[in-house]
């Protein structure tokens, strides 16, 4: 694991609970949300505490093990096997909340049916099944972290040769707030800067949420990586200027010929790549290609409140009789995107069904 | 004129005094700051309490006047003429104040130019050369009414004729705000709107400054002009699912081929639709165009405080440690745009030349 002082984990267990990075108070406050039951981690989703699709997948585990733990059976009332029956309908009650809280990122989807399989899978009585679960959940949180860290590498290797010093444009935030830790684009970045290749990062400030503004450049300035935050408007600009030389983005759900849901505006961006003959990476773990779908049209897209839009602190933007559309994301074609960088390594679009097999690099 | 209950007029000469609606307060106050002298001309149009090029154009016609109407001339104790030449040289002295306030826009230059040729080749008395300035602001004011509304019109004949009912984004605000009045970009929505052949605006929010979500917004309100606010990301997405037929924007100042420098995010917007064969226009008076440029990388680009980006009401956005680039416009080039509309008529970016010569349409 890369050291250094100022490590960001958004999820953390420890003292049998959940330690959520408050999100949403970032980069103002830099606060953690203790979490102890599967409702509270469903809610911390859903109102975006924790987000980020592979920190919402480590959520979400954790989640279940919460749920499992509240769930009572009636030992001893029901017949042989009876107990754990009722263990695993109920669990099946807290998956569906769980599942319910954002429609987009597939590692909700991952991680909540790793955890079901485990529990269907383990022997035992309830109260070891429960404790398997929790070990499941450390599991996913320790292996995306791992996952981040061979991303940047990947990374690291498939950004272009020259110049030897790059600029990296990135939107919204695939950092380590993003995921268990290091981050997927922000974990290129990071390798990027540790073997002396980065010079600057261009922010994509991200409207209307502004994680770029909020997350990724606070992430930047933890870690000493020069930042520039921009209006996403600015990118294409600042492409034919010729101050970026690669994008780096992360993803929220991959379909199996490469399309990619990504934070809205993703598409904006890539499509200036094309037209500046700039690359243009996808950053992700496999958890966030979903096999079962063939293309992007499937990819749910997520719509949130107009509020996001209209209104900023205590500053109201619009005036009112006006109407409002709020897609949380969009859905990049493959065409556009140079390679999608996972744990296995750097995929052609066309060559995604590889990434499955380990690659050696 | 076309008549209409809401009629928005951003540069009102009334009273001896300029009375500016205040575009900073908008959406949520409609109100109006009094402009006596010269510098507080320069200083409201600094600060965007008026913008939009033909607006500051206009503005800075009355900023000359005001200018004008300042200047003790030291009459009988200068030889014959003498008078004359100090009241210019004083004049060419408020020139260059109002000059200095905005650099993009050519509007400004323009108007300010003509301003000051009316002075040198006026004849009669100071007093006299006043009363000729003042009369020309008016008329740059009363033009710029009709200009935009034939802008409109010509606009409305170059849209799309399937499907028969349009939608259509626009970026920024080329409103009536922006202008004298009826406005360039939206002179074509309300020419469109009135003839029965728009259903609803898509206006970008347009980040830094959002003129988009206040301005745009507001006027459209005003019109009852139905209109979905979305933030400048969103834009390719929803060309992407079918939402747009046509996009409009302003100009603030267009060189001799066609090139464009318009509000930052419509180099971003006119790439996009080319990816999606939308057409993609610019409405702007003649005024607009500088035929001294040979193309837009002559047009410099004003680059404005970092707080527009960083700070919206009493939120601070971003963590400290943080850079920024804010550059307010950006230049779309020629190719990418479908057509230039003016007052004499829409024309392709390579027939540019002929838009000087007024057509029969």
């Amino acid at each position: 694991m890369t050291t250094s002082t100022n490590q960001v984990y958004p999820v953390i267990w420890h003292n049998n609970s959940v330690s959520l990075i408050d999100q949403t108070r970032l980069p103002n406050e830099y606060s953690f949300v203790e979490i102890h039951r599967s409702d509270d981690m469903a809610l911390a989703i859903k109102t975006m505490i924790v987000r980020g699709a592979p920190a919402i997948g480590v959520a979400a585990a954790y989640g279940m093990y919460l749920g499992a733990r509240e769930i009572e059976t009636s030992d001893g009332e029901t017949p042989a096997g009876g107990e754990r029956r009722e263990f695993l309908d109920k669990l099946e009650k807290v998956a569906e909340l769980l599942r319910s809280t954002r429609p987009t990122a597939v590692n909700l989807f991952w991680a909540i049916g790793r955890m079901m399989k485990t529990a269907y899978e383990s022997l035992g009585t309830v109260e070891e099944i429960k404790q398997t679960l929790l070990q499941t959940a450390q599991a996913i949180n320790a292996e995306d972290l791992q996952t981040c860290q061979a991303i940047g590498d990947h990374g690291l290797a498939a950004l272009p040769k020259t110049p030897e010093k790059l600029t990296i444009l990135t939107h919204c935030n695939a950092g380590a707030l993003a995921t268990a830790g290091y981050g997927t684009a922000l974990g290129v970045v990071r390798s990027a800067w540790r073997e002396g290749r980065l010079t600057r990062v261009f922010a994509d400030e991200t409207r209307p949420r502004l994680q770029g503004a909020k997350l990724t450049a606070w992430e930047c300035v933890q870690e000493g990586i020069p930042v520039t935050v921009i209006t996403d408007n600015m990118a294409a600009h600042c492409m034919q200027r010729g101050l970026i030389h690669a994008v780096v983005v992360g993803a929220d759900r991959i379909a199996a010929n490469g399309d990619t849901a990504n934070k809205i505006g993703t598409y904006s961006l890539a499509i200036a790549t094309i037209a500046h003959n700039i690359p243009f990476f996808v950053a992700a773990p496999l958890s966030t290609i979903d096999f079962a779908l063939t293309d992007g049209s499937q990819i749910p897209i997520e719509e949130r409140e107009p509020t996001e839009i209209y209104q900023i602190g205590d500053t109201t933007l619009t005036p009112s009789g006006v109407e409002y559309y709020n897609p949380a994301f969009d859905v990049t074609p493959a065409k556009l995107i140079t390679a999608i960088i996972t744990e296995n390594g750097a995929f052609a679009p066309s060559d995604l069904a590889k990434a499955q097999t380990k690659q050696v690099v």
